[in-house]
């Protein structure tokens, strides 16, 4: 890289910060997506938002001191959040899996301040990882795409002519809550029924389990409604390699609401493409192919144009490359 | 209007064609939206397409010789039809209440051929009345909207950073065929089972009123298996009047799919303003009032800036000026 008189200048960095419940990472990467260095810590788990605030600054800081590097060194740096965020505010509106709940806490200025000197971008996960598919993954070429990701939780960013759209305050793409089965019982986290993510990510699946035993289903792994309550998606695949009937209808259910809730997402603004991504995607081949069939079942060759469907390409570290990723977008 | 030189010109007029399956309409408005002219036929009925082109041709060209116009006085002509567009291309890719069905017919081009020297644009009448409403009614101002017609069909029309947002070939918006109840054993038209089209509009009005009383419920107002099937809005809205049961039932599940569908849009698309219009906004305030109301119920004060939700300004006529309005769209 060079500037403006020619003379060669090193390439800027950009850093990323996936903060989860459970798992707090960050990285440094080159321009090109290409990682320089990453860390991961499990200290924030059960702190208050203000001592969070301040572990991320230090991680920040020791990588950024690992690599002799200043804040001029870096583009920004850009934080991926599982929670509803209000983009152009840098506030966090709420969330739902961390040890202190909070209302439009203020976490960019607070950043800020202990980290003088760098752009800082707050972004919901979903969205940050939408842009990690587009700019050096799956993506790469469609200006109109959806990212959905199917993982504990159900998510999902949107880019519009090459830029994320964010809506009002950033919290759309939300298909995860949108309500595909109105008469249903099965009640979400949001507080609604009958929402996508409630009959098909791993959050739900000791309730769907249950649901099926009281229904009348047998379980062929010796799973009681007590036992169910540690069914995440790991364990659920072991069901289904094992062949237990409920572990089988719980993911093909899931495939199918997915599916569906592809076909909505189409109806609605006919991307060009749609990533799938997620933990759920490790169910493998079976479990995309019938989301893939569920689909185009409903579309009826209906499709002047056909929609794509891909897998994501940028791998467990989706949360953090997306994070960085935001860094180079343009306001 | 004063052209470059100062010198007064005449200000061209936009032309508007709304093209349904019964009611063929055509206007010429001034680029305000007022009404210049306004001619409407039913002759094109049970003609096959090349004769309905014929006679939107002879229509148009009655309405400019009636006003002594030449092509070089409108600014163009813009036309809204019930039907998958595939806008850009100029064609219809299918229809469903004509009496010739079609497939990637080349509307624009055929009429460009009878009309030479007009510009012509076609779309989707529930987006040209989107963006009637946006230049000419409740849209006013506000640069991310979503309009949504609730009658014999449900459709919609998406603007986006004020415009319109049509997605790969057109046929975005179309909220009405959102899969609503995914356990549904209710068909539409499409071919799905639960479209929200299906549980709340016009079309399937008779189809509840027969499934309400399968299901046991009593008609006050003397309505069997066999006479449901006229049951059309204003019949079910007199029924409404009148009290019966049955005719309440299908109103308020109506109001309730409507509202939880524009909680679906605003988890995705989150935006400032949906606009309602179609026939069945005058089922009158209470229908109003309810749809607000089971939207606002999934919200659960979540939204951290409120969506409005209006009723739609431009009147019966909002196809046919919307039509029109698509003329001063920049491409």
């Amino acid at each position: 890289m060079k500037n403006d008189s020619g003379i060669a200048v090193k390439e800027k960095l950009i850093c990323g910060v996936d903060l989860g419940g459970t798992k707090l990472a960050a990285a440094l990467y080159r321009q090109d997506g290409s990682l320089v260095a990453k860390d991961v810590v499990y200290d924030h788990k059960d702190k208050n938002w203000d001592e969070i605030v301040q572990i991320v600054a230090d991680l920040v800081k020791k990588l950024m001191a690992d690599h002799s590097l200043t804040s001029r060194d870096l583009l920004g740096l850009g934080v991926a959040l599982a929670g509803h965020i209000y983009f152009k505010k840098g506030l966090i509106i709420t969330v739902s899996n961390f040890a202190e709940n909070i209302y439009n806490y203020p976490f960019v200025d607070k950043l800020s301040v202990l980290l003088p000197g760098l752009r800082i971008i707050l972004d919901n996960d979903a969205n940050a990882q939408a842009y990690g598919e587009y700019l050096f993954g799956a993506g790469r070429g469609y200006q109109n795409q959806v990212f959905v990701t199917v993982s504990t939780g159900i998510g999902g960013g949107i880019i519009i002519n090459g830029k994320m759209f964010r809506g009002r305050t950033g919290t759309t793409g939300e298909i995860g809550h949108s309500i595909i089965d109105i008469d249903s019982d099965i009640k979400c986290t949001c507080g609604n029924y009958g929402c996508a993510m409630a009959l098909a990510s791993g959050l739900f699946f000791p309730d769907l389990y249950r649901m099926h035993l009281r229904r009348g289903m047998k379980s062929s792994i010796g799973i009681d409604e007590g036992s169910a309550e540690g069914l995440d998606g790991p364990a659920i695949e072991e069901g289904l390699k094992k062949g237990d009937p409920i572990c089988r209808k719980i993911v093909e259910d899931s495939a199918d609401v997915v599916g569906s809730s592809l076909y909505n997402l189409f109806k609605i603004l006919e991307p060009e493409l749609v990533i799938l991504g997620g933990g759920l995607m490790y169910f493998g081949q079976e479990y995309f192919q019938r989301i893939k069939k569920r689909f185009l079942g409903h579309t009826h060759e209906m499709m002047a144009e056909e929609m794509e469907i891909k897998l994501a390409e940028t791998g467990r570290d989706a949360g953090l490359l997306g994070a960085a990723a935001l860094v180079l977008e343009e306001a």
